[in-house]
Protein backbone atom coordinates (compact mmCIF):
# COMPACT_ATOMS: atom_id res chain seq x y z
CA UNK A 1 0.00 0.00 0.00
CA UNK A 2 1.71 2.79 -1.41
CA UNK A 3 1.51 6.30 1.35
CA UNK A 4 3.81 8.22 -0.42
CA UNK A 5 3.38 11.50 1.05
CA UNK A 6 6.80 12.45 -0.35
CA UNK A 7 5.60 15.40 -2.20
CA UNK A 8 3.53 16.64 0.89
CA UNK A 9 4.73 20.06 1.70
CA UNK A 10 3.88 20.86 5.66
CA UNK A 11 3.66 24.70 4.66
CA UNK A 12 0.68 24.08 2.87
CA UNK A 13 -0.29 21.70 6.46
CA UNK A 14 -3.11 25.01 6.83
CA UNK A 15 -6.38 25.81 5.33
CA UNK A 16 -5.85 29.53 4.92
CA UNK A 17 -2.67 28.96 2.97
CA UNK A 18 -4.65 26.04 0.87
CA UNK A 19 -7.17 28.62 -0.07
CA UNK A 20 -4.77 31.62 -0.59
CA UNK A 21 -2.53 29.38 -3.25
CA UNK A 22 -5.83 28.51 -4.57
CA UNK A 23 -6.31 31.77 -5.48
CA UNK A 24 -3.31 33.07 -6.47
CA UNK A 25 -3.32 29.58 -8.73
CA UNK A 26 -6.34 31.16 -10.49
CA UNK A 27 -5.42 34.61 -10.65
CA UNK A 28 -2.68 36.44 -12.01
CA UNK A 29 -2.43 38.31 -8.78
CA UNK A 30 -4.66 39.61 -5.99
CA UNK A 31 -4.74 42.62 -3.27
CA UNK A 32 -4.92 41.92 0.04
CA UNK A 33 -8.50 43.27 0.90
CA UNK A 34 -9.91 41.48 -1.54
CA UNK A 35 -8.32 38.62 -0.25
CA UNK A 36 -9.32 39.02 2.94
CA UNK A 37 -13.23 39.20 1.95
CA UNK A 38 -13.14 36.16 0.10
CA UNK A 39 -11.43 34.25 2.64
CA UNK A 40 -13.37 35.91 5.42
CA UNK A 41 -10.82 35.85 7.82
CA UNK A 42 -8.86 38.16 10.07
CA UNK A 43 -6.34 40.51 8.88
CA UNK A 44 -3.67 38.99 11.62
CA UNK A 45 -4.59 35.40 10.35
CA UNK A 46 -4.63 36.71 6.75
CA UNK A 47 -0.77 38.72 7.22
CA UNK A 48 0.64 35.84 9.08
CA UNK A 49 -0.24 33.12 6.36
CA UNK A 50 1.36 35.30 3.45
CA UNK A 51 4.61 35.67 5.76
CA UNK A 52 4.88 32.67 5.54
CA UNK A 53 3.74 31.79 2.00
CA UNK A 54 6.53 34.96 1.22
CA UNK A 55 9.20 33.43 3.60
CA UNK A 56 9.46 30.14 1.48
CA UNK A 57 9.59 32.52 -1.74
CA UNK A 58 5.93 30.82 -2.75
CA UNK A 59 4.55 33.96 -3.36
CA UNK A 60 5.91 37.54 -3.68
CA UNK A 61 4.46 41.18 -2.68
CA UNK A 62 3.72 44.07 -4.67
CA UNK A 63 3.14 47.60 -2.94
CA UNK A 64 1.74 50.37 -4.79
CA UNK A 65 -0.49 53.74 -3.92
CA UNK A 66 -4.31 53.40 -5.40
CA UNK A 67 -5.55 56.64 -5.13
CA UNK A 68 -3.28 57.92 -3.30
CA UNK A 69 -3.85 54.91 -0.61
CA UNK A 70 -1.58 51.73 -0.37
CA UNK A 71 -2.28 49.10 -2.13
CA UNK A 72 -0.39 45.49 -1.43
CA UNK A 73 -0.81 42.80 -4.11
CA UNK A 74 0.53 39.12 -4.21
CA UNK A 75 1.19 36.95 -6.91
CA UNK A 76 2.35 33.24 -7.15
CA UNK A 77 5.85 32.60 -8.11
CA UNK A 78 7.01 29.91 -10.26
CA UNK A 79 8.42 28.05 -7.30
CA UNK A 80 5.11 28.33 -5.40
CA UNK A 81 3.07 27.27 -8.26
CA UNK A 82 5.41 24.23 -8.35
CA UNK A 83 5.49 23.22 -4.95
CA UNK A 84 1.32 23.91 -4.52
CA UNK A 85 0.60 21.75 -7.84
CA UNK A 86 2.77 18.91 -6.13
CA UNK A 87 1.25 18.83 -2.84
CA UNK A 88 -2.08 18.95 -4.66
CA UNK A 89 -1.00 15.80 -6.30
CA UNK A 90 0.44 14.25 -3.33
CA UNK A 91 -2.98 14.54 -1.58
CA UNK A 92 -4.79 13.46 -4.85
CA UNK A 93 -2.69 10.22 -4.52
CA UNK A 94 -4.15 10.14 -1.19
CA UNK A 95 -7.58 10.39 -1.64
CA UNK A 96 -7.74 8.06 -4.97
CA UNK A 97 -5.99 5.62 -2.39
CA UNK A 98 -8.88 5.68 0.33
CA UNK A 99 -11.54 5.48 -2.13
CA UNK B 1 -15.05 31.54 -6.81
CA UNK B 2 -15.94 28.99 -4.13
CA UNK B 3 -13.47 28.18 -1.57
CA UNK B 4 -16.04 26.73 0.50
CA UNK B 5 -13.59 24.55 2.95
CA UNK B 6 -16.70 24.35 5.42
CA UNK B 7 -16.21 20.15 5.66
CA UNK B 8 -11.86 20.80 6.16
CA UNK B 9 -11.13 19.29 9.50
CA UNK B 10 -8.42 20.84 11.52
CA UNK B 11 -7.40 17.44 13.15
CA UNK B 12 -6.26 16.20 9.70
CA UNK B 13 -4.08 19.25 8.65
CA UNK B 14 -1.19 16.97 9.67
CA UNK B 15 0.82 14.45 7.28
CA UNK B 16 1.18 11.49 9.69
CA UNK B 17 -2.82 11.52 10.90
CA UNK B 18 -3.74 12.28 7.01
CA UNK B 19 -1.91 8.78 6.84
CA UNK B 20 -3.25 6.81 9.56
CA UNK B 21 -6.47 7.74 8.70
CA UNK B 22 -5.68 6.35 4.81
CA UNK B 23 -4.36 2.94 6.53
CA UNK B 24 -7.75 2.62 8.82
CA UNK B 25 -10.11 3.53 5.76
CA UNK B 26 -7.90 0.71 3.85
CA UNK B 27 -8.10 -1.94 6.85
CA UNK B 28 -10.18 -3.01 9.49
CA UNK B 29 -7.34 -2.37 11.71
CA UNK B 30 -4.11 -2.08 11.85
CA UNK B 31 -1.73 -2.70 15.12
CA UNK B 32 0.68 -0.30 16.64
CA UNK B 33 4.12 -1.55 15.08
CA UNK B 34 2.53 -2.10 12.16
CA UNK B 35 1.93 1.14 11.32
CA UNK B 36 5.13 2.37 12.86
CA UNK B 37 6.92 0.47 9.85
CA UNK B 38 4.38 1.84 7.16
CA UNK B 39 4.47 5.08 8.03
CA UNK B 40 8.28 5.33 8.77
CA UNK B 41 7.86 7.31 12.02
CA UNK B 42 8.48 7.66 15.76
CA UNK B 43 6.81 5.91 18.21
CA UNK B 44 6.22 9.19 19.76
CA UNK B 45 5.54 10.67 16.47
CA UNK B 46 2.89 7.93 15.69
CA UNK B 47 2.03 7.75 19.71
CA UNK B 48 0.99 11.13 19.68
CA UNK B 49 -0.78 11.83 16.41
CA UNK B 50 -3.13 8.07 17.42
CA UNK B 51 -3.40 10.01 20.98
CA UNK B 52 -5.11 12.99 18.66
CA UNK B 53 -7.27 11.11 16.76
CA UNK B 54 -8.28 8.93 19.55
CA UNK B 55 -9.07 11.79 21.45
CA UNK B 56 -11.58 13.16 18.96
CA UNK B 57 -13.16 9.83 18.69
CA UNK B 58 -11.86 9.65 15.14
CA UNK B 59 -10.05 6.28 15.78
CA UNK B 60 -10.45 3.04 18.53
CA UNK B 61 -7.94 1.49 20.86
CA UNK B 62 -7.90 -2.30 21.45
CA UNK B 63 -4.80 -3.58 23.99
CA UNK B 64 -4.36 -7.33 23.96
CA UNK B 65 -1.50 -9.81 24.86
CA UNK B 66 -0.49 -11.95 21.43
CA UNK B 67 2.03 -14.60 22.31
CA UNK B 68 2.31 -13.37 25.87
CA UNK B 69 3.14 -9.52 24.44
CA UNK B 70 1.26 -6.53 24.52
CA UNK B 71 -0.33 -5.92 21.26
CA UNK B 72 -2.67 -2.53 20.50
CA UNK B 73 -4.50 -2.31 17.95
CA UNK B 74 -6.71 0.86 16.25
CA UNK B 75 -10.04 1.03 14.55
CA UNK B 76 -11.63 4.20 12.96
CA UNK B 77 -15.17 5.41 13.98
CA UNK B 78 -17.77 5.47 12.01
CA UNK B 79 -17.56 9.04 13.01
CA UNK B 80 -13.74 8.68 12.41
CA UNK B 81 -14.68 7.51 8.63
CA UNK B 82 -16.81 10.25 8.19
CA UNK B 83 -14.86 13.01 8.98
CA UNK B 84 -12.70 11.45 7.25
CA UNK B 85 -14.14 11.34 4.25
CA UNK B 86 -15.86 14.78 4.47
CA UNK B 87 -12.07 16.26 4.73
CA UNK B 88 -10.95 14.70 1.85
CA UNK B 89 -13.77 16.01 -0.35
CA UNK B 90 -13.19 19.02 0.48
CA UNK B 91 -9.32 18.81 -0.31
CA UNK B 92 -10.88 16.89 -3.28
CA UNK B 93 -13.19 20.36 -4.21
CA UNK B 94 -10.21 22.58 -4.21
CA UNK B 95 -7.69 20.34 -5.87
CA UNK B 96 -10.94 20.11 -8.75
CA UNK B 97 -11.07 23.93 -8.55
CA UNK B 98 -7.21 25.01 -8.82
CA UNK B 99 -6.73 22.23 -11.75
Amino acid sequence: MSLDLSLYDKIFENRVRLQIMSVLMANEEYDFSSLKDLLDVTDGNLASNLKALEKEQYIEVYKSFVDRKPNTRYKKTMKGKSAFEKHLSALEKLINHVK
